[in-house]
């Protein structure tokens, strides 16, 4: 099935700020990125809703944060279909998008909600490892390719900026692009938070039946932590990309699940964290 | 009682990286801010452990961001003792900080924990203004002052980064500042996440009884979300500054609650986007 159609625009509010600038002070208008929560719930035939999350999120493109995060957090499979997705409360025209319910045509497991948090408890520790092995479990393999040549990548970040609109009226979101092998753009999506931007990117590529996605590039606009590898990886994501810094266990989770992670990628250089083999350089 | 000594110093990893950088390719090392799951739990006196929480960290300051957590969550208030904070799994010398437990000296109510993530349900819509009546209700009254300079508030970014040692070596670290009404830097928390950064520095100030923060500026190394101005305004501190943008409903609340929100703080200027009274500029 394909998303439903944004039911608000609350992205971008308006406000009234005072602005102090080398010893002028003056009110004026300045635009602000919208924040707020969101409930995600999943239910199979005849069972009741189960609630799942509570995200602070940039309203805009619900459905597919709903279908993203789920589906990036091992919450929902490829082979289980979506029945239909609904907002709630009905007829709360104020706020009619704050719980999102995923419809599945299968029974939704309610105890791998609460396992999500806890994974692993007292037995083994709770570490970086132990969150890689988890993660492992659910991601098929990722192929070997596709590879791209390093002017495909630093063109990539100003595609980026060209592209995000309420960004440059905010700035205040984070943002999430898919690309092609050839660093063309397909989709964007900015939220305050940067895993809902992903996951918002991803869920529009699941309600696309896309995945897994082996022939595309993904650049997010912040810092690359472990849980952006996961959701990347989960989704077959090949190539990861971030404008700023990597965390250890983002580079670990990266090499173990065999993506291309890249850091720094700005003006004219970046770093290869993980299987640079991907980045096709001719060493002249 | 103080916090134990940081049973681990993991909070930078060297790697090993490809650079591309102007054509040129080269391995060199890299710094990485270390990113690691831990649990927090409490208990109060003769009860098992309640999980309350895991949060992707970076190691460093255990006690304080359990203790920050739980406090500016709401689930644990200044009339409550801490009695003990331990480590655990025991004798695991691999990971001996990722569970940690507060030990309180009343009963701890597990039954607020699943409450904190589904404050609203069905009945009402969740929502931000529901978000906010919610924090209202655990936030003492803000005192009308300090008041603080322009000159001040332009001099915070500059000693927060000359006081970011990891932030420096990795470029992948959040940090929030504490300074007084001079602009003085008291205390300094980095983590890559930002909500936990925030979390150790005002668990800090928890376990030296130091709460309210009625006399202290907060400066947060990015942006200025909804849940930074809750944790700043439950701990009472009058003035947030962010060096980006605030969202919307962060706005909306430091409006609500009597903080003064400034962003973009960088250069030679500011934002000023709720009580513009507490700072003081001289019209000429």
């Amino acid at each position: 099935m394909t998303a439903p159609p944004d039911p608000t625009p609350r992205q971008a509010a308006l406000t009234r700020v005072t602005a102090y600038r080398a010893g002028v002070v003056e009110g004026r208008d300045d635009r602000l990125a919208g924040e707020e929560p969101m409930a995600i719930r999943a239910r199979g035939p005849g069972q009741a809703p189960v609630d799942v999350a509570v995200t602070m999120r940039t309203p805009g493109h619900e459905a597919e944060l709903a279908v993203g995060f789920l589906r990036t957090e091992g919450l929902l499979d490829d082979a289980t279909g979506i029945s239909d997705i609904t907002f709630s409360p009905p007829g709360n025209a104020a706020q009619p998008d704050d719980q999102v319910t995923v419809h599945l045509d299968r029974p939704f497991d309610a105890t791998r909600v609460a396992e999500r948090h806890f994974v692993a408890t007292a037995s083994c520790g709770i570490c970086g490892k132990a969150s890689i092995d988890e993660v492992e479990v659910r991601c098929d393999p990722i192929p070997d390719g596709p590879f791209v040549a390093p002017d495909v990548l630093l063109g990539l970040p100003g595609s980026l900026r060209d592209a995000q609109a309420v960004f440059a009226a905010t700035g205040g979101l984070h943002a999430a692009g898919l690309f092609d092998p050839r660093g063309t753009l397909l989709a964007l999506r900015e939220d305050v938070g940067r895993h809902n931007a992903l996951d918002k990117l991803i869920g529009s590529q699941v309600l696309a039946a896309a995945l897994p996605l082996h022939e595309r590039i993904v650049l997010v606009s912040g810092r690359a932590s472990f849980e952006l590898v996961q959701k990347a990886a989960v989704a077959g994501v090949p190539i990861l990309a971030a404008v700023s810094a990597p965390s250890d266990l983002a580079v670990e989770a990266a090499m173990r699940l065999g993506l291309t992670l890249i850091g720094f990628l700005r003006g004219d250089g970046f770093n290869v964290y993980a299987r640079p083999d991907r980045v096709t350089v001719e060493l002249g």
